[in-house]
């Protein structure tokens, strides 16, 4: 017996021991998609023809089938300036792409429709803002303010946060979700908005400095799990990051110097331009809250954060969804993310990661592959960008057992970054427990409390 | 001032009245990515190019980037024979593709681990099978039966079921988590493990009709949220679908002809052969539940199923996250999830599906899309394959309802897949409200119950 096959061929038996290997595009007309075979392939003008495709091969036990298909994941970092001025545009329509579609809603007069998450103490502060832009641009609204911290990044706060969501109503692929405060609200509403209806777009608008140059860059989300950081979460990206640097003003200072932290990972692994502007101009960064005139692009406030997002973009868009762990933005979050929940609310993710760095630089200088020059300068940089370098709770145990892990989690290997100078890096496999006691002994004696220790 | 950017290009300040517009490609060398101008690309042997590409563009409010990066999802959908029998080495090493990481696998002495869930029922019937399969394979291995229902499909069970994967322990890359059991088991498994560190690889073994043709082949998962359908979920396929007929013989009746209506979609959207198949095998395979020596693969329940997995895969493939709104799959499935959720768990999936399927066929007639011997004999295949094609609850008002919901959800346009004929089909958006009315009395007329509806 033989069947016509969705292709229009004829599919006869297999012989048992025979393999039959078929590679099939796919073509879509009027509507209905059909398996070609790749040979034969010519291209139609009234067909689609996709990038997926279907590999076939027929043995004994039966037939496997191995699907491949590219999904492209397009999104935007916008910087702007007066974001929450009813005149800007960028928090209603900015992440359009489309003229056509711009144009279209331009003319409509539907009103739109946002559901908005705010971090609560930002809510404090800028509610009053927000509200205003809405009311005054005719948006349908609803604020939800929540107390979206560390310890409270749950899967319950996603839950929770759906509810209200699903009470609001919003279409699945015009009303997108946006998100209005530090990492944590960020991660909060990514996740969520990933998971409504398979996927909502969202729009991240971050208010502290580490979100600003980090968590706003990539596709990454999460919450907090068992006690591990962002144990879940998943890699979509927003439709669109808007970035305005003028939230920073109102950031408490040890806030600032935290998504330094971040912002000195990316200078020490790449961007040895980006380090001595650190240096020179970190403690007028901090004084300054990286307010500077807007109109002025060569100012140090905008010139580092730009680095720090261009640097951070490099790194994250070949490597979206972390398939290749060789990652050099992985520096300082080897040790770090066991310290920062062991010892929650006492460190903040960047001073986690600072500490984790420091001690790191002193790997790399027992390797041999920073000077002691280089050492103390990358360590005076960290002081005065007032971030701990040392902390009683990362112990030699620690650092152990946090690479083990890493070792299990990473495919046999450690995949180490280490600098190997200043503003370059390579990734390390080969770091000998030797070594990393003596870094550990040294980095104790000159950057631990002493006796106390 | 002026300061050199990642590319090693200097950055002059851009005057406010200009825009400039660069495209960039990711190259890396030596384990550090770098953006370079595409313009000014030129091959390198020891460099390697992302596909993923970044576009800046820098204007009076500052910088603009967009981010293009395409994820390339591979997944196997394999048929195999006696797959709980120990000699068979699918549930362990099916997934793998690499030969050479199969190779290193076979030498190494490391047991293997896999958490494994079941669903409760299908854990009575076929648990002894899967421990001694692990038993005398050595593996570590816990097992864990889910009372994984329709009413119990949830973000709850989700967490719940991490828990105890958390508690076990996997690594994250190499040790999937194996779902034994209906399309609610491989649903909620496919999520907890897209969730679980952002993306743990997971194993699907469907055991009921329906799952083994449907649930198995794509790429989403989910739970139900506020009284909704899969509400909550995502688009993230195993890593294998492995797919043995031979469960089918302990599936009840009734959800043998749940399964047959997924089949039966597909027959009615784009096969005429799978539909004359179940017109005239539609009984036998009732009778035999899709048994058949294994070797002929000419058998009615080799090809059936054989089919509507491939044209499964034709309209999957190409559109693995749903990003194209005109679906043939969504026949059947524009009223029906309301429907199923207002009566459950009165109405399985395929029932409730089936349902929608035979009012749809009306409103074809109707239209003059099928002729009214045609709408005859797939009332009568439905009739044959023992699914219901009317329901009380499936009311003229759930059905506007549910499209005006459909319309607000799918960018505008109701997107109503109809048959054409037998085996072909088109995507409507201009059914109007008269049509669905005279089809709807016809369908009740014919197909309700008479005096009592
Ligand atoms: N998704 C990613 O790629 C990514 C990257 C880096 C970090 N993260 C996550 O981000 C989190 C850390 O981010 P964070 O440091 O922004 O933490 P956070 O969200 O807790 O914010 C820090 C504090 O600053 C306050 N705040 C925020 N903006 C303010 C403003 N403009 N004025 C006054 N106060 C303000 C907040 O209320 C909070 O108390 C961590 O959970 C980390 O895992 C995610
Ligand atoms: N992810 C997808 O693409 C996709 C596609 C179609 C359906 N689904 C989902 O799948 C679900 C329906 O799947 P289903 O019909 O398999 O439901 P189900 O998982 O509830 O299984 C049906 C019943 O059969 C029992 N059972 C399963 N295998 C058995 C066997 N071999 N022997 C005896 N009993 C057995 C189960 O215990 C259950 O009672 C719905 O929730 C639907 O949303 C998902
Ligand atoms: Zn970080
Ligand atoms: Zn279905």
């Amino acid at each position: 017996m033989s069947i016509t096959a969705p292709t229009g061929e004829v599919h006869d038996q297999v012989p048992h021991h025979e393999t039959k290997r078929t590679e099939y595009n796919l073509v879509q007309v009027k509507g209905t998609w059909t398996r070609k075979n790749r040979k034969t392939l010519r291209k139609n003008e009234n067909e689609r023809v996709s990038s997926a495709k279907i590999h076939e091969c027929s043995e004994g036990r039966g037939t496997t089938w191995t699907v491949v298909s590219p999904i492209v994941f397009t999104y935007q970092v916008i910087q702007t300036q007066n974001l929450l001025d009813p005149s800007n545009d960028a928090l209603l329509t900015g992440h359009i792409r489309d003229p056509q579609q711009l144009e279209l809603l331009r003319g409509s007069h539907k009103p739109l429709k946002r559901f908005v998450v705010m971090d609560e103490t930002v809510f404090k502060l800028y509610g009053c803002q927000v509200t205003d832009y809405f009311e005054s641009r005719d948006v349908l609204y609803r604020i939800l303010p929540l107390p979206t911290t560390e310890e409270k990044k749950s899967m319950e706060m996603v839950m929770m946060m759906l509810n209200e969501v699903h009470k609001f109503g919003i279409d699945r692929r015009t009303e997108p979700i946006i998100a209005i405060g530090g990492g944590v609200c960020l991660d909060i509403v990514g996740l969520a908005a990933s998971l409504y209806r398979r996927r909502t777009p969202y729009i991240r608008v971050p208010t502290s400095l580490l979100s600003y140059i980090d968590a706003s860059v990539g596709a990454k989300n999460g919450v907090n799990f068992a006690n591990c950081k962002n144990k879940l979460g998943s890699y979509i990206p927003p439709a669109a990051a808007l970035l305005d640097r003028s939230f920073i003003q109102t950031l408490p200072r040890r806030h600032i110097s935290n998504g330094m932290a971040e912002m000195l990972k990316m200078a020490l692994m790449k961007h040895k331009g980006l380090f001595e502007l650190l240096e020179e101009q970190g403690r007028f960064l901090l004084d300054s809250r990286f307010q500077s005139n807007n109109v002025d692009l060569t100012s140090a406030a905008a010139v580092t954060t730009r680095v720090a997002i261009e640097t951070m973009l490099e790194e994250l868009a070949p490597n979206l969804w972390e398939d290749d762990l060789d990652r050099l933005v992985d520096f300082g979050h080897l040790i770090s993310p066991a310290l920062e929940m062991e010892v929650l609310p006492a460190l903040l993710h960047g001073e986690a990661v600072n500490i984790d760095m420091a001690f790191m630089v002193y790997v790399a200088h027992e390797r041999g592959l920073v000077t002691e020059d280089e050492k103390l300068r990358i360590v005076d940089c960290m002081l005065g960008l007032e971030l701990p370098v040392w902390h009683r709770g990362f112990t030699l145990a620690l650092v152990q057992r946090a690479l083990r892990e890493r070792l299990r989690h990473s495919g046999g290997l450690v995949r180490m970054p280490l600098p190997t100078g200043l503003g370059c890096a390579e990734i390390f496999n080969d770091t000998d427990d030797e070594t990393l006691c003596h870094a550990y002994e040294r980095w104790c004696d000159e950057l631990g409390p002493g006796l106390s220790s």
